[in-house]
């Protein structure tokens, strides 16, 4: 359901930049350099995409103040053309609005609270004691426990769990799959066999979070798991019992967190990173794709650690020279020794 | 429900090969070659499994033609047992029988459309405009977004997902807990926080592709992530936004693929393998389990870069010589220059 | 729904251990050391955690022998104070009761056994031939196919499935989004393409078994995948075709297990650590966190092969060092040479 089409005139004014060209071109939707058709607004974010703009059949591009005179399309000059375009993406492609009300397919506990302007798909279950805020939109198929909260205008695609009293805050967006708040992995172990520890913590989720598909985030075993403000999370991401996830870090598809580990503000956590427990990561860390973090890190920096695959006969005598470091070390030893013996004046 | 019994006579009439022994015996089941009881056909791909053949008490065998004189029981002498096997379990192990019709516990949008021989289990929500082909079977709580296509004889096991304007091929089987069409990945940072980029892209899925138990596969941010024909996806691989995986190409499971990476046809992804974003994988590539891929592959071949494990101290050991290996390196050095002294004539 | 209070004195009446100090206190929930407030009862496992002691606002602790002195605080004395503390906690703080009987938004076939006792919850799916046996509770969203078992107290939590014929022991936890009985990732190569083989194995799960959500667990090719007894398995896990995992192995978050690999009993498979198919691994093997393993392991030990994250450049400084070491290895042989020339008497 895009809206609009708008004139580029509007687009300014609404969003700031400079338009330069005829400002009444109608676009009416966003489209890449290669892909983009007539009527339909792209944008250039570095120089090494001029071929692309050269080519494009966009009506119109959104370019940084370096590429001002890269084309002579009808162009908006910013400072940051993707998040401009994000923003206007964002106009032509709202969320598709939903229907408030609970749908009669859907299982409401008579004891839960749901706001008048919420949707409750259908399939969905509402345990005792959960709270629906306003605007929230429950797809198919999602179950909110007791006594669980979820804040105003957040979105659940289907098949969301939220666990007994965790808390989604305000314009959370949960894609279909995710479970929030299965129990943490809690095991004493004795004479061989395991005693489950009761899981009885929160996952407490602050505002503006997107959580991708199939995520997993469990509560806290005695405290609470926390998701701070802005925390964007993707596909197929775990994340231990008790950890703290510092504001508008981002984590990419798969990545493994273990328990109690606390990674600090505006990080970004590569894909398929894999993050021990216990650990405690500073403010503003970019772990690269594939790493893996067995140690806290103190301060703000990038850290790698993962080892590009190369042609299979190549890392099978790579792997070989790797196992013989040790007697290699030796051989350099022995060579010291001999040398200095032979420098030894006679 | 499996379908037979069958006489040998039978089977190599349908399938071909060439039947030594009794043609008359009768099979209604396959079995391994260590775990076939009577009535039962079993195979054998490889010269290492004789012992197995000698001792096994399967009614007749499938055998290459280097093994037709490998046993005396019935057996079936053909190019390549491990396909002729399959073929031969799928006589005898059809998909279940789905019943046509519209559960009465689904939700079925009006505006949707879903075909007479069609089958919609119970709590699935097909919403509006979506097409469900002939013969497709949804099971039990399938959730089936706004205009999204899935073409005939499609296989949708329980809880999974089909995202706004996804479009499945024919003969696909998706596994449980799949989710087709989440959001991707897409962020644009201003100011230490993000701005989502709307991802209005779909997934599209190609004929005869199989997709694992809660595999993510992201619709694309502008333009679509595709899927050709033939592809087999384990359980639990995450792909990004606009990737394209060639046809045929076998994903095992874990494996990450991040965003807008093209990867070419009849390749082979080992287990847990990640690959990272804006890459191009050429054809017939082969990447072994475990490894990480952050360069785009030009040519067909086998790559890798797994450690294997080892005794935890000789790693520990393994691990500091890695750390001091520039050290290592510098004193070769040191020797060389050392040694090119003495060698110099006096 | 925590259950309690409870004096001291009848905690230690009912789980053993030396009570000294106070024993009327009375103690209604269990807490961290560091969050414990009035009325709670916290624990102290190692003497590193002494300073969290002496700040704590418990109202008593459960300490080892050696700490025995180190507290003023009523406190129970006992070999394992975390142990000690797990059945504490289970006493304070039960699984929420379920209510017997069959939710009316559930679909139970006609041919399906429920137990009296046990409960079905909103949106539960449970096919012809299911046995859901007594005290067994599924949350909402559990599917359960045709002719499988879930023996009794087991709990499901949401939007768990069980796949047809799949046998569920007594007393499993299975946290929601678990797909237990996917189809193996098994197909034949044939031309280029891939023929599909049945599946036709079942998942058989002991009894105590907890398993975490989203996790995927697949159903043998022909014979069946097996999950001993006790066997506690996290989030995001993937079990292929075929495993057998051995009684009380635990298995951390992440970890992939391909086909065919049997592991023994009482192992610890560390967080995202990838194990590959067709293995043998020994009784009371330990594999830390993210290692990769390729070869059977036949004796228990502890065995390693994960690279910690380190300064991104220095990492590739270390990458380039092993990509050259062969390099390296033949300097040290031509210096070898020399040397030896050198050594030699003129």
């Amino acid at each position: 359901m895009p809206h609009g089409p708008f004139r580029l005139a509007e687009i300014v004014a609404r969003f700031g930049g400079e338009l330069v060209g005829d400002q009444d071109v109608v676009v009416r939707q966003v489209g890449t350099l290669a892909g983009a058709g007539p009527g339909e607004l792209s944008f250039l974010t570095h120089p090494r995409y001029r071929n692309e703009l050269a080519a494009t059949r966009a009506a119109a591009v959104i370019v940084p103040e370096s590429e001002r005179g890269a084309t002579v399309l009808p162009r908006i000059v910013c400072r940051d053309p993707y998040a401009y375009f994000a923003r206007v993406s964002t106009l032509f492609n709202p969320p598709p609005p939903s229907v408030p009300g609970v749908h009669p397919a859907a299982v409401v506990s008579p004891e839960a609270h749901v706001a008048p302007s919420a949707s409750v798909g259908p399939t969905c279950v509402v345990e005792r004691g959960a709270r629906i805020g306003e605007g929230v939109a429950l797809a198919a198929g999602c179950v909110v426990g007791a006594e669980a909260t979820i804040d105003r205008d957040s979105r659940l695609h289907p098949h969301v769990t939220i666990g007994a009293r965790c808390v989604v805050g305000a314009r959370a967006v949960l894609h279909a799959g995710a479970v929030i708040g299965a129990d943490g992995f809690g095991f004493a172990p004795e004479g061989g066999e395991w005693i489950k520890i009761p899981q009885v913590g929160r996952v407490v989720i602050g505002s503006d979070v997107e959580i991708g598909a199939n995520t997993t985030i469990d509560r806290g075993a005695i405290d609470d798991t926390v998701i701070e403000d802005g925390v964007k999370i993707d596909n197929q991401v775990q994340i231990g019992h008790n950890c703290r996830i510092g504001a508008h870090t981002a984590i990419a598809g798969c990545v493994g967190i273990a328990g109690s580990t606390r990674i600090g503000r505006q990080c970004l956590i590569g894909g398929a990173a894999m993050i021990g427990g216990h650990l405690e990561i500073a403010d503003r860390v970019v772990i690269t794709a594939s790493s893996g973090v067995s140690k806290s890190i103190p301060a703000a920096g990038v850290y790698s650690g993962a080892l590009p695959a190369i042609d299979a006969r190549a890392w099978r005598r790579t792997l070989a020279l790797l196992r013989s470091l040790e007697r290699l070390v030796e051989r350099v030893r022995a060579l010291e020794r001999r040398l200095t013996n032979l420098e030894r004046p006679r």
